[in-house]
């Protein structure tokens, strides 16, 4: 299945770099647990960096029942998206050709809030799991305290594209002999030593699920 | 110095989270070595990534000529950014109480191209400076057909704040006998084995400012 290549979404530069391959680019949005969020304010722009889950063909966002993000997209706005994933400084001979190794999605859309009980629970269940696999069944749940007190708003994905660089630098051809390093120096987001609570007796050992993500 | 508190950049949740100190915030805006852009294109928000570098009280951004989001800039419009550092998954007893660790700087300002050629290769300079200390001295400096190639944009940061969390999960009190692991997953992004272009030879062995960076 592809996006449709829109005005918006269409890569003026680059579009060998582009995708519009909905499996490219809901790849890209699992594998990161926050999203930049564009949205107008008293007519400007406005960004902040929030947590997502993809549910089929939805973002969901959750957040302060007082959220004004949250309030401007239940309120039907449309919104911009990007997801960023960041692999590598590409180090050229050249300072013109040092570039990125990454992979991003740009997506678009409007959304509503979830006001379904059912629904708004499986939302906390995506947005935890898209986090930590495991945590949503060692973990207290919402109550219905917590589930009110909580805004969640479901945005329709309306158009999307992926830009993906990869690959070692192009420079010049006159360049290639520089005495100039010249390479990938690979980015990777890692967890380091888990830091227990102070005010838990040690007693509770740190859980399969997590240490799994500690390679 | 503190930037002055404005609707737009007062936090209305946690507010003790917020700083407007401009020491917390150009710390913040240095340490990554990207940002997300947000501007309106047809009166709609649009945000992407780009890398960044501050000079003084400038965000300095680059591009191809042909940049929409270059030439909104030059033409004076006002932009957001956010420039977001994770640190930690926050893992609560309960699922309500999760929460991320992180220091988050959203700023607006408008803009103005460099054209100044002076200025303008100050500009690549601290680029080049911000994203890999060293590598200015080594690889080939641009040339006059590549600064004209690229254009630069300086964005006077008008209104900033900082938003910060750090620590344990704060749990309800009645959840503090759970048997269930909390605490904090620390995230640190790290550099992995670099990858020498395959076109160099291996002769060029890697330089001590990238050894620097992989511990």
């Amino acid at each position: 299945m592809q996006f449709e290549k829109t005005n918006r979404t269409k890569l003026n530069r680059h579009p060998d770099r582009g995708s519009f391959d909905k499996e490219t680019i809901y790849k890209i949005i699992d594998e990161v647990f926050y999203c930049h969020v564009s949205f107008l304010q008293d007519n400007k722009p406005f960004v902040i960096p929030t947590i997502h889950a993809r549910m089929d063909d939805n973002i969901i966002l959750h957040g302060a029942k007082a959220s004004r993000m949250l309030k401007h997209i239940s309120a039907g706005n449309e919104v911009c998206i990007a997801i960023t994933i960041m692999d590598g400084l590409v180090l050229a001979r050249s300072v013109f050709h040092h570039s990125m190794n990454y992979r991003s999605v740009v997506l678009f859309g409007s959304g509503e809030e979830v006001t379904d009980a059912n629904i708004k629970f499986n939302t906390f269940h995506a947005i935890t799991n898209h986090i930590m696999p495991g945590r949503w069944d060692d973990a207290r749940r919402p109550n219905k305290k917590e589930m009110d007190a909580t805004a969640v708003v479901s945005i329709k994905i309306d158009e999307a594209s992926a830009k993906i660089r990869t690959g070692p630098p192009v420079d010049n051809a006159e360049d290639y002999d520089l005495p100039v390093w010249a390479g990938v120096l690979p980015i990777i987001p890692m967890f380091s030593e888990p830091v227990h609570d102070p005010d838990q007796n040690e007693d509770i050992l740190l859980p399969d699920y997590i240490k799994k993500l500690l390679k």
